[in-house]
């Protein structure tokens, strides 16, 4: 617990109004979108990176942890606080600073919502390409701490691959400029990337440097469906060696296609086993001619069908089976643990087989979706907590998963970081020496380990 | 020195006929594109990880240097063995170990000559963007020690956005593996991005595993000259702003011309002030009509001359410019410095009229010639040694040119590293704060401080 002296410290450095006590208001700031509870003990809203460097400062001399804090969507519990402390909520930090459009270069706040700095550069003819499906709530800074991929990372890559430098606040108080505001520089180690995907248990970011890129003049949206996992998978790395590197390439199993299929505006093929939604980008003539192309790749792999989107209303209507998959899965069950696990895409056949396997071992609904692009698929695995031993019987599956996911050379998390929902299983795939080196690199930024404690390593992890 | 004995038990590790000790022989390895010299006590050629660990292990125990060594082009003195001890020559890590043709990925070892692996997967039908001038002589374990960039990094970037994991050996001998061998990956802190550009100070290389993309159709090369400038920098903008990210944009100053005119195959406007040699690729209609439109360009933006090379031999004949410059400098003077300073893309004609300006004060010969699409200039101070005050009148630029770039909000290093040469001037660029969790990030990975001493930091630097 803090102390009531400490809260009027913190008080005095905000103001009295940028910080929360109230056990009711506290609530709202207990978890994220994993759903997972714990309570804080005040919740503080820093106005510039002085107040974040002198509250670090105090909860460095006194101990306490301090959880910083985005719009609260991320996937694997990295803003819960689960030792209590204080959450430290970046939404005052909410302007774009500058954008450069000489230099196409962004300076941003972290308590931005993504998708507005995308609305903001779009309007001048550039564009920010990260697009997590959050987008439309989830903010930079929060992209930043998790290193957040998206539906575009096949062709565009991901948060890292646009970041420059950053403004950041060091747990024993320092403010730091890392990295560059041009576009290359190698001057000393890179911090910048060492703190990119850090889940804020590094330094609080209070300034971002962003890469943009010109605004693809137009893009084109078309849907496959085939008989099968394998031809969707064939089909993708077809497309891929023809040259076209596709905007989006995500993909659907036929669970998830059981599930959207009553509320779609176009029928999907009774032996449908799997859907591809594909978009491209670029020039007008250019996407004409790609579409073409994936059209017959897409035939050659045994689609059943192929639907191309005439025009943005047409895209519309496709983007909705996406955009529908995940909330209809609780059609199946009330309770979804969803993984993001990343495998080499030419294995993803074996995966949706291997699911099919665990399903029927632990009698529970596991649907696949997500990047086929590059091979990050979100596994989610419904169950009903309420039935004797359906959670345990999910949680068995999440190990499994992740023992063939490890076997087959991926890796368990592609894009919503580790947090606290992936820990107990970090050392699966990080070697002891690895997570030794990142402890001490731990200790190094937060010697007292005030930030965000309890995440990325579980409590068996070596310190 | 490196005790007899010590030599004895490297001998046991790698083979007799794997270690030099002979002063002769040594003097191959006292330098590298610097050409500044300091001679070690031994080189060894670790044949395989297990090698390289059982040295590196001893190196801790007995606490002399190891400096990592991949073909000695190093721009910046990072294999110069500033502090003697043993060279860790990767000649024998020479491999390419797999070649992933469905899922773009290939395994190398790191002492493979960069080029090499690019016609390897070329004839494929892949691609490895990263182009470091050095690529026919310089190592892939080199390119990712110094996150080396190249010609096509305004398209493509650098070499570390095609780094998805390494193999590495830590100065305590355990053998790692970072990152993932997928697309996408979260897990832990990124120990991968940290290692890259870390110069050889805080683990040795043993493998790598690159990303590649599919290789572009075809390429096609346009030159212009501009009457100065600002008008090949605004022609720059206006190509990007036009959407086409060339996959080449590169720049030379009046002197440069100079220096080459007597050369080239075909006549230079003899008001030309700069020139832009630009690259585009993809399918054939796709650049023809891209290189229309960036004739239009740069006729609207005063170009002087406009040449379009209608086949690969006239493609040539143009590059010969591009790879005729630095050596031709020599002609002005016999001593070289050279700077790869990056500053934003728009103050470039800024830089170039200080560089003018600077000139004249010192009066020395300032050459810029580099890659304009990234604002990432090689200044090059050309000095005489033997004449009295010359080389002091040089080094007296390079602090000019530092802190102008730094005022322009640039860095003092794209894609050279900082190694012994820029060294002293780090601090003006690093916070305080910044050096010192360098120092104690090095310090966690090296705690007896063997590996590659007395690079990026200076001495004065915090520990």
């Amino acid at each position: 617990m803090i102390s009531k002296i400490i809260l009027k410290e913190i008080a005095c450095i905000t103001g009295q109004e940028h910080l929360i006590t109230a056990r009711d208001a506290l609530k709202e700031y207990a978890s994220d979108a994993t759903r997972l509870e714990s309570m804080p003990d005040a919740v503080v809203f820093p106005g510039n990176a002085e107040h974040v460097s002198r509250i670090l400062r105090l909860a460095t001399e006194k101990g306490f942890p301090v959880i910083p804090r985005g719009a609260g969507s991320g996937m694997s519990g990295g803003a819960v606080p689960v030792r209590g402390g204080l959450v430290m909520a970046m939404n005052r930090f909410n302007r774009i600073l500058t954008v450069d459009q000489d230099n196409l270069i962004c300076r941003v706040e972290p308590g931005v919502i993504t998708g507005h700095i995308q609305e903001a550069v779009e309007k001048l003819g550039l564009f920010y390409p990260p697009d997590p499906a959050s987008l439309n709530i989830s903010t930079i800074g929060g992209n930043v701490a998790e290193c957040a991929g998206g539906l575009r990372a096949v062709k565009y890559g991901v948060t890292r691959d646009y970041v420059l430098g950053l403004t950041v606040v060091l747990p024993t108080g320092e403010i730091l400029k890392t990295g560059v505001e041009t576009m290359k520089g190698v001057a000393g180690y890179d911090l910048t990337r060492l703190i990119i995907g850090s889940e804020g248990t590094l330094a609080v970011i209070t300034a971002i440097t962003l890469r943009l890129i010109p605004k693809p003049a137009e893009n084109k949206t078309v849907i496959a469906f085939f008989p099968d996992v394998s031809s969707a998978v064939r089909a993708v790395s077809e497309i891929i060696r023809n040259r076209i590197i596709p905007t989006v390439a995500e993909f659907m199993d036929r669970l998830c296609l059981d599930c959207v299929k009553e509320k779609m505006k176009f029928s999907i093929p009774r032996s449908a086993g799997a859907m591809l939604l594909i978009e491209v980008d670029g020039d007008e003539d250019f996407i004409e001619q790609n579409a073409l192309r994936i059209r017959q790749v897409c035939e050659l792999c045994s689609a059943l069908k192929f639907i191309a989107a005439r025009d943005k209303k047409e895209a519309n209507r496709l983007w909705e089976a996406r955009r529908e998959v995940s909330p209809s899965l609780y059609g199946l069950r009330p309770h979804k643990i969803s993984e993001d696990i990343v495998i080499p895409r030419s294995k993803m056949a074996d995966l949706v087989a291997f699911l099919d396997k665990l399903g029927r071992r632990y009698n529970l609904p596991i649907a696949a979706f997500g990047h086929a692009g590059d091979g990050n698929i979100h596994v989610n695995i419904m169950h009903n907590r309420s039935h004797p031993g359906e959670l345990e019987n999910a949680q068995a599956v999440v190990k499994d998963l992740f023992e063939k996911v490890l076997q087959m050379g991926g890796t368990i998390s592609g894009e919503h970081g580790i947090g606290i929902t992936k820990a107990p299983y970090l050392e699966m795939e990080i070697p002891r020496a690895g997570l030794e080196l990142m402890s001490r690199i731990k200790n190094v930024f937060d010697p007292r380990g005030i930030l965000n404690p309890g995440k990325i390593f579980s409590s068996s992890s070596p310190v």
